[in-house]
């Protein structure tokens, strides 16, 4: 059952994107918002630039995430494709099999946890947790505009803590591609069947428990 | 500059959710998505039932988010607030300052992070990154419902450990509070001040850096 509300204006459906068809067939068991059911990460991206516009909204999004403690630990490298000189470094620090499809992304981006607070002794426990929901407000605004957002985890930490020299009050946790989807074809093969939203979701009895306190004798 | 994209046909503008005029005036930089900028986290809700099909959705948004070779750490144990007898120790988990509130929620959730993967060794370390984007996309869909959520870190983990049974392979990272917005008059005095989306975040240039490789001699 289920499929997503309406909202017949929403930017993913304009005609100045291409038209290869949305595949979005998630198995939903209940209705959710179309920003949500369209999100997926991909592995085929066109070759097309991103605008400062774009790259613009995208980090407003994660700026207004909420924090613990208002600690806004998000903290972003990004380069755009266009600028090749700056891509690449970022491009080589994913592992090998992310760059092969990884190269035609509009932008990448490196996201960094800071793990401690200001004026205040301790970890942050908060941190990742935070970035987390940061990035999934990127990648909600990305939706909105009609692009797309491939997190990965696969990269060198090490080697991005060396080119950026990045010290150990942040932790490198996370590589995300940006783009306009591309075309299965262009994939190296292995990847092509994978070219489509992910269906194998635990069912909401598997994660999801009601509460139901016991009467009291 | 910045107000967010147009987007008329979003629920939260439906007549059919009360009346009190949205404060959304974030200082946005840059435009972001109607469900972004309306987001933020009240103190006041109503005491109003949430019905079962919105609970579904919300938990359907959460299904759906990325993760970490789809390892879905993220659990939830959560109450309503007319199963008064399953709601109350949940919200006697929440740090006292937090339950003055919170008691008025429509529902109280419990998020866990799974720390371990299944089959394999070690820690996965995008267990919390991960379910701070489930939440996320929760709140999201919160959100184009006409409901809002307050995320907390601010609660009694072990007391959670000790009501619910939850072992060392989980841990409770956040608490979440879900209703519909009420009015800021009928919160204790000290909190009514901050009943509007907080407005204090840093500056892009802040958080964000582009990389721009310098030329090689």
């Amino acid at each position: 059952m289920g499929r997503s509300l309406s909202l017949a204006d929403a930017p993913i459906f304009s005609k100045d994107n291409y038209n290869y068809k949305m595949n979005t067939s998630k198995q939903l068991e209940y209705p959710v918002h179309e920003l949500i059911d369209q999100r997926w990460s991909p592995r085929a991206f066109q070759p097309r630039e991103l605008e400062t516009h774009q790259v613009r909204s995208l980090f407003e999004a994660a700026r207004w995430a909420p924090s613990s403690y208002n600690a806004q630990p998000w903290r972003y490298i990004y380069a755009l494709n266009q600028s090749s000189d700056a891509f690449k470094p970022l491009l080589e620090c994913l592992f090998p099999a992310n760059q092969l499809w990884a190269k035609h992304a509009g932008m990448l981006i490196l996201a960094l946890a800071k793990m401690g607070f200001d004026g205040k002794e301790g970890i942050n426990r908060h941190a990742y947790y935070d970035l987390g929901a940061a990035n999934y407000a990127l990648t909600t605004q990305a939706t909105s505009m009609g692009l797309h957002v491939h997190q990965m985890g696969g990269f060198d930490q090490q080697k991005a803590r060396e080119l950026f020299n990045i010290n150990e009050d942040f932790d490198p946790v996370a590589m995300l591609a940006v783009g306009y989807k591309g075309y299965p074809e262009q994939l190296p093969e292995k990847f092509r069947a994978l070219e489509q939203p992910k269906k194998d979701r635990m069912r909401q009895e598997e994660f999801v428990t009601r509460f139901m306190q016991q009467p009291q004798d």
